[in-house]
């Protein structure tokens, strides 16, 4: 696999633009991806009960075979609208369909932003025309910048991989930067790739790819009105079709893996007001399960995030996480590490030179394991430290 | 029922006392609560998995049928120690039995300050005898500023009623300014009354408010290592003893609920650099858990406490966090309601005027609430905005 420069107009085929149609004032809201040719699609949206109206439709036409694009706009949810947001999320699939002579049901849509303001899909039909006008290889970048709302920088991926003679590309988008309560921040990610693969094992190689990456900054259940990610594949590159027992499978799905997790990984770096990367790693929990409500607590958990911020060793503060994680602890057998550092072993504290923890505590990356001596359950999760920046930042967002 | 001025040592018969030992630096760490004749006791205790050796070594002493006092420091968990961290605790009761002339059994032993450093029990045995020395009727005031840690006010209530002819007491004291993290932040209450009362009836009166004051600012199952509530009765108000089917269980149960509500309000009010105070409403949930669930997921949410902190009515991050609560939701039946305002209508923004919904959220109290329009189950929780100064206390705590 090569890493190579672009997002998602560098597998072949794909165009992309963006524009500032005019729900923000003066900076790109409004983005279109658009594939030459037909593509597969698959696509995994937020577990919230309450939906944002763009996943509610986009659910709708994922059922179709086939897909020409996908419009995205930022500066507004479209959540909480009633049934005129549903509408003006369909007016958004139908306008950039009649302008890419293509039927509504094969436009995917999606909104970031403010929740419980009404759509000006006006701003939004109005804007199609040019939007679509502009469409070119080198608008993936574009898109990029639209989509974004609190994002500190654009998030792009492209990797490259050989499938029999032919190279196949995977490229890839992201917006979102609120991890410090994961949950909460929209996270909207669009993969494209020019393989060609059969919709069976580009499910299972999607599937499988969000667990690790997106899924491993997050928590099940607990997700934003508006998550989305969404993949295109329109299989230009030419390769022997991709099935999942293809001998190719595995480096498609490795290749794929790697475009989501540098992805996720820009996601937590850009954390609102973040200034250090966090790797919770639990093991030997009783169960999978397990393992991640422990890793979800302590990575939520506002008392450790400002301790990281800090850089105040007060590893206390993740035992106590531990404990009121609900999953199946023994106190009496709990060991934590910070770095290399063993803090606790049997649910006691080590006597450990202070100063080279608080050495630890000074990096950009700091990596906290710990292992329950219960069971062979496992985690993995990204965080960052909650600081005065995120406090500035979410005061004031909606005016 | 009267309020009067005064806390734990209001009550006849209760003597207390606080002095510095020398964990803090020069502020007061340690304290003491004496009935000067045996008394029984009720407690809560943490529902961490990871629990502080004095609640391990309360949680012994509990089953004991009377008590003479209750020893707390400040400065020290007294958490993740160890087997050493056990034998300290029980030497705190020990040392202070002793000098009381009491068994260990008949002493409650709490702590709070930083978790995983060894409690330096010597400088508290050291101070036991002084600290026992000076204990008198106007100690309350002592013992409630020893209990203190990121406290920025002492909490101390004290109520009277009539049984009979009898004037009965109830005072109490209580830690804790976490409610960021309502889970996270050690909460310690005693209370006291000279109520002649029996034991069933006041374990039944003890749960109810409870229930109704400490735990609607915290989330069951998900508490510090050290929470405790200790609750002691000595009788010598000279009352008719009150029976759960007596006609005086009522009023003492209500004086009760008066005290620990006003204790658990203080508590809110005094959060880590709170400057407002939230009170979540949510009724017609499917079950009383559900409506809790619910209100504990907005009360918890970092971004619906900033945007009361920034004053910023972003009322779609409510109806996201009622989405993402785990809870039975219909998004299209939501109602929400802020102030008098409603401003979501069966899943629907309604279109009012902002600027009366900004004179809300500049108020120093904020009512929310929720109707979700599908069963019976409600839930209050009390919480407030996160700041800046939250993360300043918060982020060099331990050093």
């Amino acid at each position: 696999m090569e890493v190579i420069r672009g997002g998602i107009t560098a597998p072949k085929g794909f165009l992309a633009n963006g524009v500032c149609c005019g729900i923000k004032k003066s900076k790109d809201d409004l983005a279109l991806l658009v594939s030459e040719v037909p593509a597969i699609a698959v696509a995994a949206f937020t577990q919230n009960k309450v939906k944002a109206a763009p996943v509610i439709i986009s659910q709708r036409h994922i059922k179709n075979s086939v897909f020409r694009g996908i419009i995205v706009n930022s500066g507004n949810a479209n959540c909480c609208n009633g049934p005129g947001g549903i509408k003006d999320a369909e007016l958004m699939s139908l306008a950039a369909a009649k302008e890419l002579g293509a039927l509504k049901e094969e436009i995917l849509v999606a909104s970031t932003g403010v929740i419980g303001r009404p759509l000006q899909v006006k701003l939004i039909t109005a804007a199609i025309p040019f939007l679509v006008e502009g469409v070119n290889k080198e608008g993936g970048s574009r898109f990029a910048k639209a989509v974004m709302t609190t994002d500190k920088f654009q998030k792009e991926v492209a990797a490259k991989i050989l499938i029999g003679g032919s190279s196949v590309l995977i490229g890839g988008v992201a917006k979102g930067a609120g991890m410090i309560c994961p949950d909460m921040a929209t996270m909207l990610s669009f993969i494209t790739t020019d393989a060609a693969i059969n919709k069976a094992a580009l499910r299972s190689a999607f599937k499988d790819a969000v667990g690790k990456s997106f899924n491993s900054i997050s928590v099940d259940g607990a997700t934003s009105t508006n998550d989305t990610v969404f993949m295109l594949a329109n299989g230009l590159a030419g390769n022997k079709e991709i099935y999942k027992n293809s001998p190719s499978y595995a480096k498609f799905s490795k290749a794929l893996e790697y475009v989501m997790s540098e992805l996720a990984k820009m996601i937590v770096l850009d954390g609102e007001g973040a200034t250090k990367l966090v790797r919770i790693t639990v093991k030997n929990a009783k169960t999978d399960n397990d393992a991640k409500d422990i890793a979800s607590s302590i990575a939520d958990d506002a008392l450790f995030k400002t301790s990281i911020y800090g850089e105040d060793p007060n590893w206390g503060r993740i035992a106590a996480a531990v404990g009121f994680s609900g999953a199946d602890v023994n106190a009496d057998k709990l060991d934590i590490y910070i770095g290399n550092k063993k803090v606790m072993s049997n649910g006691a504290g080590v006597n450990i030179d202070k100063k080279a923890l608080e050495g630890i505590y000074k990096k950009k990356e700091i990596d906290i394991k710990i292992d329950l001596k219960l069971g062979n359950g496992s985690a993995r999760i990204l965080t960052c430290d909650l600081t005065h920046e995120y406090i500035d930042i979410n005061s004031g967002y909606t005016t």
